[in-house]
């Protein structure tokens, strides 16, 4: 398996986030152009050998000290829990009455990856249309019997959340699993401070996640978990728990070269980098065992 | 007018001029990924306050300097050139049979400015079409009855090209100019030094510019004339001829604020900034006096 190291893409990738979230936040272009030449001054230091992850995470640490706003994206990850939410209402019945009900969930909540529903003003009806399109596309990649034979020999399963609004979905997929396995327990780890979209505790608690798992936050505050840096509880569940699910390319880019048995990624491969490490075409829905990478 | 600083915008846009060329021009990640960091520090340095054409200037003249190449894009332009010679057989007789050819000739020149003819492989099929679209685009902006009224009063007059290729559509227009007024001295400045795509004094020779103008080298390293880096010559040139056309957005970038009588610019406006100071349209096409600014 290829090692995931930054090359200049992901710095480049990272000034361009860093673009987007400061011209929304920082009105005074004087002031923008103070706080990117900090960032280079950081990125002057990072030395070759470094994960894309690390690139992204330092950057928006620091974007994000100087943001007034402690949680800046409070309101778009309500906007897209809300949304997710009624969006379900509709999907709900569709995937329970699938064959699969878990493979249908599975795919559902990787086309919950793809779609942005942040963005102000979007309707039910005008996500729908573009949800289905996702979801009918079938895993470019998906190691799916491994991924059974796991959950049929487990009794309890770390789940890895990575945005708000998507995580509604990664809530009905622990749901359909439970209807299946109803002595299942779960985790799932959300980030431990706000970092752009991605689902936090009160984000969660939004969707009432507690319904059908522990909530515990990773203590990390990169846009994906590095072991290295979460909190002790984090790991342990990690190491301890029988299956491991991790969702999204921020989670997989932290946690990909782990070795544990049962550990399963499902996201979708969203930059060239991330693609050639799963050997799948940029934009591909991915399930996939770490055993198989 | 509004002045033109540089912003977070002109940063980015350097940066992927500058991946674009590491790319293709240096093999290793590692070494692509060093030379990133020398760029971030140059750029952790700039005062806020310089203008995109110093920014774009440091970074490119930083880059070339790991070219090993000294004329990287010679290949390329040699290609243009050919091309623009191609295509210029089959449109010379449809602009001098139009009822005014120099207002058909500098419409021709502007969207030379548009089109990129160096790509391998580009037929004269391939660009004619493309670049018959262009040209029958009117002009964004204009003051031609100002540019004929300069004409007419005028004995001298420099050009100062802008890119290989399009050069060859420059040299067109001031034939045609040359027609109208045969004692017309004209003198064309190309770049002191290889600087991506932009004609040299080498470009102009295989193009034969020498037949209808002096041609001399402007001093400059960056892609856009800067009068205070240009050359005493070049100044000269600049303060007592008659009438001054500059082409394409790098000289605009650096001349437009300089003062003096019957300075024209021809250009496209290919950048945000640009096209906010000349208030027109992304892409717009324009020929505009210096005391309309």
């Amino acid at each position: 398996m290829r090692s995931l190291r930054a090359d200049e893409r992901c710095l480049l990738c990272s000034l361009r986030q860093a673009e987007s979230l400061l011209k929304k936040f920082v009105r005074n272009p004087e002031k923008r152009w103070m706080i990117f030449k900090e960032i280079f001054k950081i990125m002057g230091e990072m030395r070759w050998g470094i994960k894309p992850l690390e690139v992204n995470g330092a950057v928006h640490k620091f974007v994000m000290s100087y943001m007034k706003n402690e949680d800046p994206f409070k309101e778009e990850k309500r906007r897209s829990n809300a949304l997710a939410m009624e969006l379900l209402k509709f999907l709900r019945d569709e995937i329970l009455s699938q064959p699969d009900p878990i493979y249908a969930a599975l795919k559902l909540a990787a086309s919950g990856n793809l779609i942005d529903l942040g963005i102000p003003g979007w309707t039910v009806e005008d996500v729908l249309e573009k949800f289905h399109e996702a979801y009918e596309r079938p895993f470019d990649r998906e190691d799916y019997e491994e991924f059974m034979k796991a959950f049929e020999s487990s009794s309890t399963l770390l789940y890895v959340a990575d945005n708000a609004g998507e995580i509604v979905f990664d809530k009905f997929l622990l749901e359909v699993m439970k209807r299946e396995n109803p002595s299942l327990e779960i985790v799932v780890a959300v980030r431990g401070k706000p970092i752009i979209n991605d689902a936090t505790l009160e984000d969660a608690a939004e969707i009432g996640l507690e319904e059908v798992a522990m909530v515990i936050d990773s203590g990390v505050e990169e846009p994906g978990v590095i072991l290295e840096k979460a909190s002790q509880t984090f790991r342990k569940a990690f190491f301890e728990l029988d299956m491991v699910v991790s969702k999204g390319q921020g989670n997989f880019e932290g946690l990909y070269e782990e070795e544990r048995s049962n550990l399963f990624f499902l996201l979708t491969a969203k930059c060239e980098f991330v693609a050639e490490v799963l050997k799948v075409p940029l934009g591909s829905k991915v399930l996939v065992s770490s055993s198989s990478l």
